[in-house]
């Protein structure tokens, strides 16, 4: 065995000791799992003294301790200490100091490993409910301003480019369906954390007859772990809660993207409200969708939060390996980012004006009546794609004449089809609106319709 | 209006053309919807026949025909047209040269926008159908070798240092849980899915009467989607296949590491059939266990692919944007690569030798029996942290006197603590894995039970 | 040991050598490798016949048969074999077919592990050139446009919001010089894959008298690697190269997403030219511009890709793994889509036609001469901030009012702060641009001086 | 314009001001630019003196409250300001409180968009430069460590199989031309941020006579910004620092993973000093590698940052939008993660102990001489791959055997081949080692040199 005594870079061996604050401390960032950790302490301890396996004294005096310590950090006066790195050895060691020796019972029948994870299960289903709400709030503004644009006619656009007309309280619901399927998955998401590791111990499970269902029960978790080595290893909650934040944030983004565009000059459909936008350091006139382009800005963050988990848990041997202490930050983070960014969102749709005049004329100055036009012809029998071909032809004419189809007399259709009579010329935006009159189409009673069920969504939902 | 005729790159103006192939066109991926795209417009011809949207006589042409060419393709005689650009022209074209005019009102009520939606949709279900059959499968394979090591014990590890002994079949039995979430998301992700877009028409529904739970009832899907401009727009069940994917390929990428890890010559716990390994060009002697390396490396393909699909549905104004053609590629190479990962992961799993003594051995020559040593100290009343330190100090003595704790007598436990007695002499590899017998622990009695839930399990799900 | 010849799942066992033409054949892709793959081994053989470590009489067998595959494959009359799994071994078997036992010798001092990672290198290369030549076309693009607009005003917006004036030529040169950072890294990514791993064996290195330098020179490195277990086993400048091509693509995603804003109804900046734009299958009057939309979508795919690379090297152990095997058709992707994305939106470019008068237009019904006019105030002495004040409230005012500033008279100037005199009539959109006239800035002058420097440029660049 | 006065959601309306804390301030991490910052006014200030544009008493002022805020914010005294948002409103509104009016003269040809890229262009040279540092100084141990194992036989790893024997030494130079790779990317990265962006103002450049030349002297800027509009939303800098750190951390990943294994108790090569392991929690005897998993689990954060930011700058249209706001805690996080990774890594080679004689025995116990046993017959005359097949079958008929290539005699030998002589019996681990006498090859000689030459390269690296 070599002793590398001759090492030449003694700086850097003795570095260890410094970096490891850099390195393996956390109690940084999991001190906000102190409500969970002495949670779950307490009902171990409790079932620790139900089976026997400690004494009921020291049941008492840790209960108590750990009471003691709760307030403590409530009221700000808990110190925590960087060198006991962890919120769990944070609660240990002044626990010591409350009440002594009965404080080493706690850790029987008991590991860090099924500990944390058992932690960050109870704080992820927390997280879950609070997205959950949000996206439910979010869910409220939307169908609060639809109900009041059910006959507001905006022109549908696909590829950035105006194409149907439809209304803005369907476009708005459009974001309703997104974020009720956001909610759905913080909803399964929850589920998949409701399961108790508790009692796997290290990884093998422990040699006391300890009582997990009973802890699960007082804990509230619906399930406990079926297998200790998976148990303390586990992460793939997370990976949901990441990926149901991620696709939350990319219709964020997309919503974001709409008001950014919308509230341009150019566009000018609506206005946002004070609280949402911002001035510039030296164009006076700016009112800026500062909120509106974080919003999106930040999906950056939640999708790399989940690129780094999906990372760091690449290619690991089981059972619990030290990389998962780097499960937390991002899991935190993504939490902290989409449930502000929902709340955000349902008040930049709560607060914005919407102008409705300039909807309607941006919808009348085009050619979005062009679809039902070849319908028409449809109606009169010519096979769509042929309709569909004169419709093209007489739109391109149209745009050469600087004319819309609105300033068209029959006889000018009738160049393009002999096909067209009087009916033709009753095409309008609202009757073009109405004819889709199908479910889940733009018309305005099956809008209305959508409306109501998804006020009854809402009302289950309990907003 | 300024028409750039003075324009100095004449040459890059005019590639337009010869770009689409590499850029516009898709039928080169997208025929691999041909059966979903067919059965959606035969279903589709005769609802509109149904709703006397267009003729019964037409109806029966465009069904015919469609039949035609779903074995012109199946028999290889079908000519795939890169200038039709994706699946559905080329079948419309075709159909045009089979029928005649009739094949132009089998896109009445219909848009490119919801048809290639649905298809989508009918296509993923079916392969998260086929992922949830390997990930059952290989499910299957674990425990059927699970089955045979009950009683096999190896080290359990943490930190890849060997922690306490467990039963192989535990270990196992870990992965038998991860891929049963796997499975779990395969199956949300296919009720996802399960959500019929057709009657969207281009984003605002149709100016049909058409009858949509008709179609979703022939199509198979048990619901219609509720808002057009979502409907076209919608990606989010493909995202969650790729999660779903990525997470089993996660899980995929541990065992592989594993299997890798364990049949190193240093370790030697296995052997991998000789289907699964290859040998070297230029190293004789070499056995490598390719396969398990590549599942481990295609992990990186399909965390790119959903990383891919987030980024590209960033930002994206309502309602159809091009971009979101690019959403196949990814599904199909993910579909392929975790499907065929499950399948090679359990032919290796059911392929494999264990070198059962091999394992015992690494856990004899070790101190997996710490815990155990400490546990018992704290049956005698010692507090864990107390109990802890004892064994610690004794592992060190041992490792410094290069013996096991197997090679020391009574007295030499006493030196460390005298609470300790003959009892501590009797715990033994079988006894410290016995003892573990708690709800998910290693003992062999509840991994048998393990195995036998395990088996009612696969053979609801139809294994 | 055991043998698990009592294993219940047969089939999975038996999937092996089925599962093997999706798994570990690689040659459906990596034949695209041919040329790098032959130069590479014409080279070795005469490199071994100079050392004498093969007979010259064998080298001419090899450099010959080595000849006619290169034909055969040009020619279409391969015969490609999946048996074979890759490149090297269908050249190599084939090679065998025509010259016998001397192509045996080819193989002396060389691994597939070096190999590969040569040809690799020689193909990067080329790509790296075809993509810094893609770029600079794209630059010439923008240069030759810019240069007919550097009198064109038209807002320049920040957040969305129209800022402050500036000329198109401006606008249009802050591409030319993020594609001028794109064309550098390209050329660094040269740089890092020209160094030859030829000679590292499967990884130590090769026990003959080879001439390293004599191979590199032939094959046109600069370099050869200097440590033979980095050689097999670095892909460094494979994600040199995704990252090049990912920050390409964001570039193209940020001009993509203008050309689709500026060519939407309500801005009416541009008309893109017909070859980069398509009709939609039912809305007969639509013109999408489907490139720039393809080309942001395609931004995900090669993010997708560096993301994937970046998992599947996270981690692996010295030396070659098979893992490695996925380095090439993320690298093929990104190469073909970074190039053809580059010479789509060269296209679109050099044959898009500008609106000149509605850009103008938009800057006029504005806002974007509050900095001008603050500043105005800053001259007569007024701190910055209180300036930004007066002319903020001033702005806010005719918004009011619904008047612009051009509708402004002295004394209603004058209002708001009385230093403004008859100077502040003066300020105009012309008069605003050309005050900026400071390096960088978006004076016409300037913009001229930055378009003659980059025609240097291109000229250097061989464009 | 309808005012939406009728909302029912009137609690997300109100949200705004409360929501700004979480979003739109930045204090919190972007005060760690004010080094920066103020340096960058300073310089400025004395600018706009020089040039006339503001009057010297004024920068007398400014220049002499803006250090007094670096000395109240060095000494803690500063009073960080929440509802100031962010480091530049922070600083000037403290200047305002120190000197009055003279303040708001500061402000004057500058906008918060130039000066903040130019704040982030100053911190990334320095984190570079510190990047750079702390690799050389792990190239350094790595290379003093190299320098007394430069006789170390171990077996060289393919597949994590036994290859062919190498010396530690040339393991070990693998990594210092990984890290040398890095090195010269975070000194690249380094000029890329080394241009100015000041006097780009909000972005079109500032109507003032500037002397940019001289600022970017004065800040040691190498260069200036050619383009405003592309100057105050160019972060390509950012991502190249994000790209060279995640190589960084991919190789350190490795690194940590070789450890981890071989650390393990079946490897043995290794023992990690008491600095860098820990123990357990429940298992007294443990010693795990936290270090060096944390090292491969943060790999997962830095990926993430970069994909984050990629994501963030997605076709976003120019110029300056709040999206860029999110650059910063990605960049700051990454260069804090892969600094003290980088100086941890550095510790543990500087600390290890390496226990040779287990290293050779690996190599002993192996058939790593089986390619030299090859080219002993390939030097006999028999082509590669024949005598590639007769030694594989002799390694095999070994294993059935259970004896090593050591045991055997002649005349087994030449069972497998007539050609093997007496040489063969003289091929041994050290023969075997020095014939791999090529450049880069893993003979002493050649690693001797390529030590000598690395040692070189740190001298001029400063190190």
């Amino acid at each position: 065995m070599t002793n590398n005594n001759e090492n030449k870079n003694p700086a850097a061996a003795a570095r260890g000791s410094e970096l490891a604050s850099d390195f393996t401390v956390s109690i940084n960032y999991d001190s906000r799992l102190y409500r969970e950790d002495i949670a779950g302490s307490i009902v171990h301890a409790r079932m620790l003294g139900r089976q026997g396996i400690i004494e009921s004294d020291d049941v008492e005096k840790i209960v108590e301790g750990l009471g003691v310590i709760i307030e403590e950090i409530e009221n700000g006066e808990f110190e925590w200490k960087e060198e006991l790195e962890d919120i769990h050895m944070n609660v240990e060691s002044r626990l010591y100091e409350l009440i002594g020796d009965a404080a080493g019972r706690l850790h029987t029948a008991r590991s860090r490993n099924d500990q944390v994870a058992t932690d960050t299960r109870l704080w992820t289903q927390l997280a879950c409910g609070r997205a959950f709400d949000a996206a439910v709030q979010l869910q409220k503004s939307l169908v609060d301003l639809a109900e009041q644009h059910i006959d507001t006619v905006v022109p549908g656009y696909t590829h950035m480019q105006r194409g149907q007309p439809v209304v803005l309280a369907h476009h708005l619901m459009a974001y309703f369906e997104m974020f009720d399927r956001d909610a759905t998955r913080f909803a399964q998401t929850a589920e998949s954390a409701d399961v108790m590791p508790l009692g796997s111990g290290a990884m093998a499970g422990v040699p006391y007859d300890i009582d997990r269902e009973w802890v699960a029960k007082e804990l509230d978790f619906s399930d406990i772990s079926r297998n200790s080595m998976d148990a303390v290893s586990d992460r793939d909650f997370i990976v949901e809660f990441l990926t149901a934040s991620s696709l939350a944030m990319a219709h964020l983004s997309r919503l974001a993207e709409e008001l950014v565009i919308w509230s341009s000059d150019e566009f000018g459909f609506i206005k946002l409200s004070d609280e949402f936008t911002s001035g510039s350091s030296i164009m006076p006139q700016k009112r800026n969708p500062d909120f509106a382009e974080l919003i999106r800005g930040k999906t950056g963050r939640v999708y790399g939060s989940l690129m780094g988990l999906l990372t760091t848990i690449k290619g690991l041997p089981l059972t619990y390996n030290r990389d998962l202490q780097e499960d937390k930050e991002g899991l935190f983070d993504a939490a902290d980012t989409v449930i502000t960014a929902l709340e955000a969102a349902a008040g930049m749709i709560a607060g914005m004006t919407v102008n409705v005049d300039r909807m309607r004329q941006a919808a009348a100055n085009s050619f979005v009546l062009a679809t039902d036009i070849a319908d028409y012809l449809v109606g009169k029998g010519v096979p769509f794609r042929a309709a569909y071909i004169a419709v093209s032809d007489l739109s391109k004419q149209c745009i050469a004449d600087g004319v819309g189809f609105g300033e068209l007399s029959l006889s000018d259709f009738q160049k393009a089809s002999d096909l067209f009579d009087d009916g033709v010329m009753e095409i309008t935006l609202d009757s073009a609106v109405a004819a889709r009159n199908v479910p889940g189409g733009t018309a305005p009673e099956r809008v209305r319709a959508a409306i109501e069920e998804a006020k009854g969504l809402l009302a289950d939902a309990g907003a």
